[in-house]
């Protein structure tokens, strides 16, 4: 591919409209949510799962508690990005163990990771759960990219009830909490108000300060 | 260039050791906090700012109140993403202003961001700073890959004080609180530990649920 990084991020834009006719291939699907998984994470937990949802019943029924995003059932799949509740000590042995496995048993691994459960393990599940859904923010923006890439719309959304997402999916007794919807699926020019509005941000200076 | 988002997120790293003498260049730097500009965020209000701190003497007094972590001296250029300490109704309107100057005045701007402060105002400041700070991590995850595409190495950082940093940098007087650091500058081969080991990812099927 030729595209820059900036070719991408001026490509996307949260698409209001999507073609229900029109579903995203599998494989484009998949490219989607490797760059999900790809994405850095705090002392790497990856304390968040996605759940590609399919199921139009489902998505039907999810749709009336997000404001009635219409995107949610007229795109192909549903991602809901849904943050651990808290960290727990087999999640975070489950991170270890890979590591020991893939880099080898070393002593400042068990030491850093021991250091962590110290440190997250006694501190309010509510902090954990924010320290966990902000990662989930990180891997929100590489999907979004990845679908910029394979010229695949998306619509990032907090716009929704997330009890009763959480309801819907069964997501409690997962121990998972819903943070992030990205409906995935193609553009429907006609009807998408958005579309043809120039991107708007703000200037260099009003974001960002040199402090030499 | 000829690169995908799959070679940038496979080239990038989390930098453990950074060549004090090789300081990243201005343009490369800019086009880096252009991507963090081009970042979407919540209903566009990017509700953070980032500073570029280059000064060597405010650099020595964050290292230490940041597990020491040596990058933050080692590289040229410490990004410190901010997040408002709250969402104000002067902060909206300047968004809704641009956005005017910008689209036009339309009705269903302005009834968009009049329900967005009935709900923002009256919230707890740190329910809104929570949320001002996710937004953050998508600009966060953007940068590492502008970088990663420059051949620009860095390190994302939670690991600090965020009330000291805060002080030392005067962050409270502007409305900011502190959220993340992102040193910049060229990896050190030597004494990098992490650089030779191999990146480590759940399983796709560990992170990811289909349902359908």
């Amino acid at each position: 591919m030729t595209k820059t990084l900036n070719d991408l991020m001026t490509w996307r834009y949260a698409t209001k409209k999507m073609d229900p006719t029109k579903a995203v291939e599998q494989d484009k699907v998949e490219q989607i949510l490797e760059a999900i998984r790809l994405a850095p994470t705090s002392s790497g937990t990856q304390p968040f799962e996605v759940l590609v949802v399919t199921n139009e019943d489902l998505r039907a029924q999810i749709q009336p508690v997000a404001w009635d995003q219409s995107q949610i059932t007229e795109g192909s799949h549903l991602l809901v990005f849904a943050a651990w509740d808290t960290y727990t000590e087999a999640r975070i042995d489950a991170v270890v163990d890979q590591l020991v496995a893939e880099r080898g048993d070393l002593p400042t691994l068990r030491a850093y990771y021991d250091n962590l459960k110290a440190t997250y393990l006694p501190r309010d599940p509510k902090e954990n759960f924010e320290h966990a859904a902000r990662q989930a923010y990180i891997a929100l923006g590489f999907a979004m990219l990845a679908a910029a890439e394979l010229e695949v719309d998306c619509t990032p959304m907090e716009g929704f009830d997330p009890q009763q997402v959480d309801e819907i999916l069964g997501l409690g007794e997962l121990g998972l909490r819903s943070v992030l919807l990205l409906p995935l699926g193609y553009r429907q020019a006609e009807g998408d108000w958005l579309l043809n509005m120039p991107k708007s941000r703000k200037t260099r200076d009003a974001l960002i300060r040199d402090i030499t």
